[in-house]
C-alpha cells in the first residue's frame, strides 16, 4: 500500500513544502533512500547528507527546512525524530497483514491465569496460574510469564522474556547453600517494553516493580526486588542486581552494571559499559569505563595501573624534596 | 492458609520470645511488615529498622535478642538469615496450590531420553535423545536439555535455560571458519540452580562439568569443556569462556568474565565487573573495575590513563633529577 | 562404531606413522585420551604433554612428528587443528543417529514462511509469515524466526536464539518515549552460525545484516542496523548497539561491548572484555581492561585513578621547578 504525502500530513500535521499527490513506496535512511521513499534528518550532524541524498521527501525541523527545500519535497516539523516515529506507527498501521488468532493455539495459557479480551498472546507463550496480562499488551512469540505475576497495558514483550523466573537467593549453611524460596512476583506497569530474552526475576518477599513507561532492551537481567522507576529506558546486556531501586527518567547504557542494595537517583544516566557500585543520589551523566587502545599501549598502561598508588607516592615525595 | 508463631517454631526450632498462637498472614521485609506479618533481621547494618518496623515478629540472633524483644514478639536464633531461607520453604510447602502434571502436555521429550519418576518437566521444554533427568529436579517452563546432557537431584532450572548448545569451536581455514563438531556432552550434579536464559555448552569431546550444590543466576554463558566446581555460586550475566576450571567454593560477581583455557583455586571470590585474564591459584578476593565517577571527571581520568606509563617515566625523570 | 585409522587417512589424509587398522573408540583430550582413542596436538604450549599422555594416536604437525612417532602411533598433517576440525566431522557423520522429522510437528511455522526442503526445524521453534530458511540450515529447539527475517544455507542457530526482535527505538517526548515501529528485518548468510539465546533485532527501515561465514556464539547482542562482515567471529556475552557496521573477518571477544553508529575496519582483534566507543579504522589488536588485582590493591590503585588528572597536574608542576 502507498501513503502519498499528502495523506501522511493529513494524519500527521506538518508542513509540506512539495507535492501533496506524490506517493511515498517506503521509509528509508537518509543515505539509501530514493526518489520514492521518505526519509527524515534530526540530528545537525547529519546535515551534509542533504547534498547527496535522493530521498524523495525528507522530514526536518525548521533550522534545516530551507536547505532540504531548496534539493525537493520537505515536511518541516518542530521535532523530526518523533514525527518519524509517529511515521513508522502510521507506516505499520497502513501495511498490517492479517493478525493470527489473539491468543495462538500453541501458546499454554493456565485456566487461572487471566488474559485481556484484547491482549494478544503468541506462539508457544507460557502463562502461568495467577498471572495477568492487561489490555492491548502483546507477548510477542515463546514468552514466559510465570505464577502471580502481572503486565500492565499496551505493553511488548520480545520473544524468549522470562517474567518472574525465581530470584537468586540462598543462605550460607556448612559450606552449601540453602534456598531462599522467592515468595513474592513481578508487577510490570503500563506502557512497557521488554527485550527478547530478557529476564525480570520474582520478588524474595516483596514484588519486584517495574514502573509504567519503562523501557527494557534485549538480554537484560532484572533481579529480585528491584524497582525501576516510571519512564526509565535501559540498553542491552544490562544487569541489575537484587534490591536496587532505579529512579524514574534514567537511561542507562548497554552492558552497564548495577549493584544491587543501591539507589540511583531520578534522571541519573550511566554510560555504556559502566559499572556502579554504589548510590548515586544526584542527577547527571556518571561513567566508568577503560578507555580502549592498541593492545601493546593498553598492556603498559594496565601494567602500570597496577602500581597507581605506588605512583602517587612517589609524586608526594618527590614533592617533599 | 496461616500459621502460627507457634507451628514455626515447633517445625524449625529456635527460642520463641512471644504468644505461640499468634497467626502470621505472610513473610515481608522489615521496612514494610505489619503487625500480622513475620520479618527477619541478620545484617547488623540494618540494626537502626528495629525502632521503626512494625512487624509482628521479627528473627533475630542472639545478640539483637534483647533489643527486638523489646519492642514486641521475635524469634531467637543462630543463624537469621538461614532460618528465613527454611521458613520461606516452610511458606512454600504450606502454601502449595495443586500441582500441574508431573510432565506437561507440551514438553517436547524424546522417547530415548529418561526422566526419572520424581521429576517435574514444564511446559514447552525439550528433553532431547539421551537426556537424563535425576529424581526431584524440576525444569521450568521452555528449558532445553540436548542430546545425551544429564542433570542430577533436586536440581531447579528456570525458565529458557539452554543445556548443551554446541560449543564455539571452529578451526580458521583460508580466511573462513570450519566447524568443530562437539561430541562431548554436558553432566550437572546434584542440588544445581540454574538461572533463567543461562546457557551451558556441551563439550567438544569431553564433558563440561557443573558439580554438586553450585548456584548460577540467570544470562549466564558457560562455554564448553568448563568445570565448574562443587558449591560455587556465580551471579548473573556472568561470562566464563571455554575450558575454564573454576575451583569449589568460589563466588563470581554479577557481570564478571572469565577467560578460557584457566583455573581458579578453590574459594576465590571474585568481584562483579571483574574481568579474569589469568589463572588465580590463590584463595582470596579479586577486583577490577574501573570505578565511576561524574562523567567530566571520568573524561580527564580516562585520557589521562591513556599516558599513564608515560606519567611513570616522567616520575623516573624526576626522581633522577 | 569404530573407524580404523587407515579409514581415517582415507578419508581426510594425512601421514599415517602406525597401523592402518588399529581401531579408534573415541576422539579426546591429550591429557585424558587412552590407548584406544585418538587426540591431537596443535599448539606447541601443549608440546611436553607428549611425553606423557596415553593416547593411542597423535595427530600431529611436520615439527613435531618425530617426537610424537617415537612414542606410539601419529598422523602427520600440516594444520592439525583444521584437521581435527575435519575429524569431528567425518567422527558425527559416522556416528549419526537416525534423523527426527524434518520440520518437527511441535513447531509453528506460518504457513507463509519458506522452509528450504533440506532445512531442519527442530521442536518448538517459531516462525513467522514472510520468513525463509535456506537450504542445509538447522534450526535447534525453540528458536524464533520473526516476520520476513531470512536465513541462507548451512547455518546453524542453537536453542533460544530470536532472529528478528524488534530493534530499541524510541523517540523522546513530554518524558516519555514514542515507539518507533521497526520496519526493517534480518538478512543473515550462508555458513552462519548463531549461538543459544542469542539476539539480532530487525532493522528500523533498512535491514539488519550478518555476512556470510560469520560465527556468533550464545548470549550476544546485535542491535537493529547493524552490519557484521564476512567470516567475523564473535565470542559470548557480546553486546552491539544499533547501526554498528562491522567489518569482515574480525574477532570479538567475550563479553566486549560495542557501541552503535561506529565502524570496526576489516580485520580488527577486540580482547574479550573491552568497551569500544569509537570506531577504529586501522586493522589490529586493540584492547581496555581493568586489570585484576588482590581486592585490597585494587582499592588502593582504583581510588587513586580517579585523581589520575591532578596527579598528572602535580607532574608537571615538579617537572616546571
Amino acid at each position: 500500500m502507498v501513503l502519498t504525502l499528502g495523506s501522511i500530513v493529513a494524519e500527521l500535521g506538518g508542513e509540506l513544502r512539495g507535492d501533496l499527490s506524490s506517493a511515498v513506496q517506503r521509509l528509508a535512511p537518509l543515505e539509501s533512500a530514493g526518489p520514492d521513499e521518505l526519509s527524515f534528518l534530526s540530528n545537525p550532524k547529519f546535515r551534509h547528507q542533504l547534498a547527496t541524498t535522493r530521498a524523495g521527501c525528507i522530514v526536518v525541523g525548521p533550522a534545516l527546512a530551507g536547505e532540504a527545500g531548496a534539493r525537493g519535497a520537505c515536511i518541516v516539523v518542530d521535532d523530526p525524530y518523533l514525527y518519524f516515529a509517529r511515521l513508522t506507527q502510521l507506516w505499520k498501521r497502513s501495511h498490517a497483514r492479517e493478525d493470527g488468532p489473539r491468543i495462538h493455539p500453541s501458546a499454554v495459557v493456565h485456566p487461572e491465569a487471566f488474559v485481556d479480551a484484547t491482549a494478544r498472546i503468541g506462539p508457544l507463550c507460557v502463562i502461568e496460574r495467577g498471572a495477568r496480562i492487561g489490555p492491548d499488551t502483546e507477548l510477542k512469540a515463546r514468552v514466559t510469564v510465570s505464577e502471580d505475576c502481572v503486565v500492565g497495558a499496551r505493553c511488548v514483550v520480545q520473544s524468549g522474556a522470562v517474567i518472574g523466573g525465581d530470584g537468586f537467593g540462598f543462605a550460607p549453611h556448612d559450606g552449601a547453600w540453602v534456598r531462599i524460596e522467592q515468595l513474592g512476583a513481578v508487577r510490570i506497569g503500563d506502557d512497557v517494553d521488554i527485550g527478547a530474552n530478557t529476564c525480570i526475576d520474582r520478588g524474595a518477599l516483596a514484588d519486584t516493580i517495574v514502573e509504567d513507561g519503562v523501557k527494557l532492551d534485549n538480554l537484560i537481567q532484572v533481579g529480585h526486588n528491584c524497582r525501576i522507576g516510571r519512564h526509565t529506558a535501559i540498553a542491552g546486556c544490562v544487569g541489575i542486581a537484587g534490591s536496587a531501586n532505579i529512579g524514574a527518567h534514567c537511561t542507562i547504557g548497554g552492558a552497564a552494571m548495577i549493584l544491587g542494595h543501591l539507589t540511583l537517583a531520578d534522571r541519573v544516566n550511566i554510560s555504556a559499559g559502566s559499572f556502579v557500585a554504589r548510590s548515586i543520589l544526584k542527577p547527571g551523566h556518571y561513567t566508568g569505563i577503560f578507555p580502549i587502545d592498541d593492545n601493546a599501549s593498553w598492556e603498559k598502561n594496565a601494567a602500570t595501573l597496577r602500581q597507581l598508588y605506588t605512583l602517587r607516592e612517589r609524586i608526594k615525595a618527590l614533592e617533599k624534596r
